[in-house]
């Protein structure tokens, strides 16, 4: 990377900060058709129930009611597998029974309100340990235990490794239900022409909505067209083709006209996917020197009413990669319960895996009597290791620059004392967890396309959904960057499958790379076509010219000529596109390192974070203020996820308790500590630019942190997250008793 | 062209017929956006007026009244150099002075009649004659005369040409002011996001409303985005940006709101541009043989108050180019009156032309006791002869076929009799005309793209914007049949500036060569990369494989794999690109021949067409339906341009007596005689499968085959259209005394 970046690094304003802020923005529900009607979904009000009888009538007898589909007549399309589009049978609180188009969307409560329903309540399981024992209720026929068995990873030889050991550990922990509370609760409109749908959705993941809906609806892709202008927030909601989705598209079908579909507060909270539960025994062996001779992982991922994807599989990656060990052990029971749908939720599993190895590494490190850095220093996965199952090395790793520029920034070796040495009722502590995920890496596929207009000004035609972490700004700056033309002149398209090349969802903190990836080969692409038409305009080879800030130069000159005088002589609109390839004997990965300082009040048990230092690997800044936003804004939401957010079902009812945004308890800016963000640059040799993605990884490192400085401030060890005020106080008590 | 066509050719309804039908298709007008607001145009009651002063404080204080701009705050930009946005100087009925948006479009109005404006009135004048002389009043400072001279052009020697005669016709004609009359008016919606406008038009050109838009905005061309989904009709007109697409933008940044503006039908009439009426002076020379010898026309354009292009220079191209002629001199005036501003109507200039050539020609064939077939087939340009200017040859030709071919299904030779032979009060008569015009050629920039989905079915990425002619229609049926897949697994993406790629405007019946060479380029280069991932599959080599209805076979073979099955191997969406190039060493021409048959009552003067054959040249049809709906419809609308169309203005006024579509006439179902197209392929070597365009053609053509079979009739010769019934029967009083 010897060249001179122009723009990549500096830092700079979202592109579409101007629309966001003032309201400009258009999102899904801003979305308004000719004869557009409204629908609502009837939803169980039983985590498990079966319905004895539905009458319709008097609903459809409501003027203005234009079309009702029950679990009766619904397509027997099943959605991921196990899930109807609408049920007979609720599997969690929310389910969907009957949905309702209307005139407006008044008469379309009411109408679902008229809808009579008769239940038979089943017994309900939410303990997933419970769910898997024979006796419990079966949810789906097959069982509790999704395929029967658990998913297994096993590496060398543990009860070797554990022979080798001297100190071997042991302990359970449990991580909470959540939900993602995006800004934006889920919304689309669909509208047929023909035998074309469109629907514009608030998803990170416009071609995963086609993909899914042709399949449903049974018709090409060429004819579904799904478009997200803005979106507010998806953090792994929101990625994939819903029920939703479906159910809008199949009442437009059936009454000609558009139907617009909104989510409220309280749905969102019941019904879309979640962090899913786990629970977890982790025994680890080690050597007196501090080296890991064993990982003994079991865990279960409570993936709640339906099960679309392995938590097991995801849960597994952070057990199997984060530290060198020969021996390994994993052993993941994916579970259903009576709890809503698991799933993504800013990372696929290591949040919840996070937390329990990180907590447990400490506990080891003070059982061994060394720092915490230091052990970790000793442990962590070197570039030759990378992947130790299939021994490919990572691309890039910044993990130790990480460990050492987060000490020193915070201090870590001036100011770490051992646990419970502060004194007063107000108790200091410190504590810090790293981080290693496949995330921010590429993937498939990675595609783009440019187009410069005769002006010489560009438009970016990428899949990427901006779910609010800067997507666009990321791709107008690589491509502005590459192509040499000023970052004002280049506008990204929003997604929309009819005309923008598919990069994956805006999930897996991948579109940096990915995105990325496939924008910058097709400014490459671009930047070829035009200095072919410049080279034969100013009679000399392409191969000497360049382009700066808009026009043409030959290579030191500073006599150039501007793109859009070049540009009249090209036969048409230039267009670039760009296919990045999978990098072939390396696995990508980034990485990150989270000191915390906390300050716990015994009289209130009350947790409060003074000061988070978080650094990251992220192979190279393409925007320092973008990046500093996700860091930190992914680090609040960790940060919620280790003392606050939990989604409570009450034992005796299995009905949510907390569904809306002021009993579910979010961080909100008055919990925010001074956040300090250091980026380390390892210039992963397949990133543009260098750049690896930064997503998810903010997110899990904060919540064993957190468990870590807690235990250092009170001497107490929490095992669950999170830890709330009463955990605190009840477990002062127990350490006094 | 020896492969075989399995699309191309057939009978195929137009594949956005259901849309279109059914209302589900969405227009500009039903675009509504949150807070959108409506603009309205207070409009110059007089022809030719000065505003003396201007008050809108009674309209700024209406509630709900958003903005308002006069002339006074207007930005000084001139739309087509003469044209002020909003004017102080008003120089046809209906002009701009001011421009409101409010909230809803009543209060719009509303607002409107509360400004109060004091106008000067000042003399004007709508004879273009009139406007020629020194006396006139002065519409502009430089005077009536655009550009001060006439446009000319000379071939040979004209004077030695009428010296070579044996005969030398001249005589007079006039053509009249016509609106296009497309059944929906112009409306637009104007959306500022940020930095960034989009606006939905009803546009046959999307590229040109942007690079209007962006020069009068002064923004770049990436920052405008200009979508067309469906539009009702165009003609000519909506062919660029317009003021009222910069007023709406204009409207929409001032208040922040999304801003949509509809013409009625009146100011459509008053303010749309027109066809401009012509005035001709036509000497030809010919020898006893039938051999033109020479061709003198002097004509004037009468453009209106503004003129933004050359009527004269468009006109010319008939006169020099249908019949072969050494000798030529044409002299051509633009000149300002107090009309309409006139342009573009299903051609440029040839309808204006084509009359007085087509009128004269028959004339001089009944002095020379000729047959006018014969006439005509006697002195056509030939292939050879091409454009005579240049000396470049015609790329293809096949209007001797389509004389021949027409005359035959007509029965011209077998009926046609000497004018005025019929007896009765009811006379029936036969004429005919021919034509030749450089539209439906391939013209710059020619371009596409195509997506093909992971499942093999195609979305075609073109600016091409369906006016209703089925250019959709037509380009995926050219992409299907060059990519080997089922027509109804390819959809068009409506134009839209961000995401497709210029192929002109629908105009100059441009589409099926140019915006159809560009898609099918773009198939050709789709295939080529799907058949390398193919030949990797198969381990064959690709120029082995085939695709044939969505599967790739080894060539020859009956054993096939569906596309969706290779393209699992592609490492994303599949993208192809073309452009196609202009032919060198040729000029490209379309042709035709028509027949007609009246009745003209003796009594009432009504001239009745009964019976239609239209030859026409179009290289190849692509959907047959298709093009004789094109045919059907282009010669329907001429039909009632040579008996019916015509805009009124009062002379003692200047004011529209007809601005509506009661008092306008036009041609109605009830109008319409039996109408045979004949399909002449003459197999273009450039066109896509060798097809040419055919919007425009013809239009032109039924106008002076209906004066001359009217002539035919009852032996009397119209020299102005349209002939309507009092001139019939002051022409027959005049014959008789």
């Amino acid at each position: 990377m010897s060249q001179q970046l122009k723009i990549v690094g500096k830092r700079l304003p979202k592109v579409d900060a101007w629309e966001r802020v003032s309201g400009n923005a258009q999102y899904a529900s801003d979305i308004f058709l000719p004869g557009m009607l409204y629908a609502r979904i009837l939803r169980s009000p039983h985590p498990h129930a079966k319905v004895k009888s539905i009458d319709v009538e008097k609903a459809k007898a409501l003027p203005g009611v234009k079309a009702i589909i029950t679990f009766k007549d619904a397509p027997p399309y099943r959605w991921h597998q196990d899930m109807p589009l609408l049920t007979d049978t609720s599997r969690y609180e929310g389910d969907n029974i009957a949905v309702v188009a209307a005139k407006d969307d008044d008469t379309a409560r009411e109408a679902i309100d008229l809808i009579k329903v008769e239940y038979e309540v089943l017994p309900f399981v939410l303990d997933p340990e419970e769910a898997m024992k024979p006796s419990a209720v079966k949810i789906h026929p097959k069982g509790n235990i999704i395929g029967g068995k658990p998913f297994v990873l096993k590496r060398g030889d543990m009860e070797k490794g554990f022979q080798e050991a001297d100190i071997v550990y042991e302990h359970n922990y449990r991580t909470s239900l959540l939900q993602h509370v995006t800004s934006e609760p889920k919304a689309c409109v669909a509208h047929w022409e023909g035998g074309k749908l469109t629907i514009w959705d608030s998803t990170a993941f416009t071609f995963g909505v086609q993909t899914g809906l042709a399949k449903a609806l049974k018709i090409p892709m060429s004819k579904v067209r799904v478009i997200c202008n803005f979106m507010g927030g998806s953090f792994g909601d929101k990625s994939t083709a819903e029920r939703y989705n479906i159910l809008a598209s199949l009442l437009a079908k059936k009454t000609g006209l558009p139907v617009k579909m909104e989510y409220d507060r309280d749905e969102n909270f019941l019904t879309s996917h979640h962090r899913y539960p786990t629970v977890w025994t982790l025994k680890y062996g080690v050597k007196k020197d501090g080296t890991l001779t064993a990982i003994y992982a079991r865990m279960i991922a409570d993936l709640g009413g339906y099960g679309h994807f392995s938590g097991a599989l995801e849960c597994s990656g952070t057990m199997k990669s984060v530290y060198r060990c020969p021996n390994l052990h994993f052993e993941g029971y994916n579970v259903y319960t009576n709890k809503p749908e698991g799933g993504h939720m800013r990372c696929v599993g290591h949040p919840q895996a996070q937390f329990p190895q990180e907590a447990h590494m400490d506990a080891i490190a003070e059982k061994l009597g060394m720092d915490p850095v230091d052990f970790r220093l000793k442990n962590y996965a070197r570039k030759e290791d990378g992947d130790q199952d299939t021994k490919l090395p990572y691309a890039s790793i910044g993990l130790e620059e990480c460990l050492k520029q987060g000490a020193e920034a915070f201090g870590w070796k001036t100011r770490w004392q051992k646990p419970g040495s502060s004194s007063g009722p107000i108790k200091r502590g410190l504590g810090m967890a790293i981080h290693a995920c496949r995330h921010g890496a590429m993937t498939v596929p990675s595609s783009g396309m440019v187009r410069v207009n005769s002006d010489g000004t560009v438009n970016v035609l990428t899949g990427t959904s901006d779910i609010g972490g800067g997507q666009k700004g990321q791709l107008a700056i690589i491509v502005a960057e590459e192509l040499g033309v000023p970052l004002e002149t280049v506008f990204v398209t929003n997604a929309d499958t009819d005309v923008t090349t598919d990069t994956g969802g805006s999930s897996g903190s991948r579109q940096t790379m990915t995105g990325g990836t496939g924008a910058r080969l097709a400014a490459v692409d671009a930047k070829k076509q035009i200095l072919a038409i410049a080279a034969a305009e100013l009679k000399t080879e392409k191969e000497k010219l360049e382009i700066r800030n808009g026009s043409v130069y030959p290579i030191g000159s500073d006599k150039g000529t501007p793109l859009n005088v070049i540009l009249q002589k090209a036969p048409a609109t230039i267009v670039g596109r760009g296919i990045g390839r999978l990098p072939k004997g390396v696995v990508m990965f980034t990485f990150a390192a989270h000191f915390i300082e906390v300050e716990v009040d015994t009289r209130s048990g009350k947790v409060r974070v003074v000061k988070l230092v978080a650094a990251h690997d992220v192979g190279r800044a393409i925007n320092l203020m973008a990046l500093e936003n996700q860091i930190e804004g992914g680090a609040i939401q960790g940060m919620g996820y280790g003392l606050l957010e939990d989604q409570i079902l009450d034992a005796g009812t299995g009905i949510c308790l907390n569904p809306n945004m002021v009993d579910y308890k979010l961080f909100t800016i008055k919990d925010v500590p001074e956040i300090q963000s250091i980026v380390v640059e390892s210039i992963d040799p397949y990133g543009p630019f260098g750049a690896k993605g930064v997503g998810e990884p903010p997110y899990s490192v904060p919540a064993p942190a957190i468990a870590n400085a807690v235990y250092n401030a009170i001497g107490v060890r929490f095992d669950r997250i999170p830890i709330n005020n009463r955990m605190v106080l009840e477990g002062l008590k127990g350490a006094k008793a």
